[in-house]
């Protein structure tokens, strides 16, 4: 997987927020993936339950704002954003690391009570 | 450990490179701790491979520049920021993730070709 298909899985997150459209979420993810988020919580096994875990956050009308480049480096991507809430905003990293079918079997998203800001 | 102490150990890694000082950079790491920079490149294993690794960067004149929030997460911390050297700018993400003795034992660095930019 080279870093343009590595940068265009990152676009194309941002655009299922954008869009909310979870079944753009399922396209990305192995089948056995592993989503963290926060780190240090329970992590959601499986595309049906990460697929209900994002179907809240859509379901909130979060979007995500890139705040810095993508980083590509071995089979990873980790990249700094904004999560925009009605009321509220989340600075997160996540990192995906991807598997040899080009989907992601491993997401964590770095963010904790210090990176909430609510707006108004 | 808690969020403070966290942040207070990303404030002593920055202070490291601004007084080009590995000592600190040694009382910072767990003894078997694993540093892999960047990401898909052979892991350096252990304190002395780590201060050996350190020592070419700080010799180099490397300063780290935050350039986002500290994300705190479970045992771990991520963050965004410029690597500046005489003539060359890298955005790197980093994380850490921290012992029971608040020791890191897992560093891994984010960056890759298309995150360095020459200066002049």
């Amino acid at each position: 997987m080279n870093n343009a298909d590595k940068l265009a899985m990152v676009e194309r997150y941002v655009e299922a927020f954008e869009k909310s459209d979870v079944e753009i979420i399922r396209g990305m993810y192995a089948d056995n993936a592993v989503v963290e988020d926060p780190v240090g919580t329970e992590p959601h096994r499986g595309l049906d339950a990460i697929c209900a875990f994002y179907q809240g956050a859509l379901g909130a009308g979060a979007k995500l704002r890139l705040s810095g480049q993508v980083r590509c480096a071995g089979n990873a991507v980790a990249f700094p954003f904004h999560v925009v809430m009605p009321g509220m905003q989340i600075d997160v990293i996540d990192v995906f690391e991807f598997d040899d079918n080009g989907k992601i079997s491993s997401m964590k998203a770095y963010w904790g009570p210090d990176n909430l800001r609510k707006d108004g």
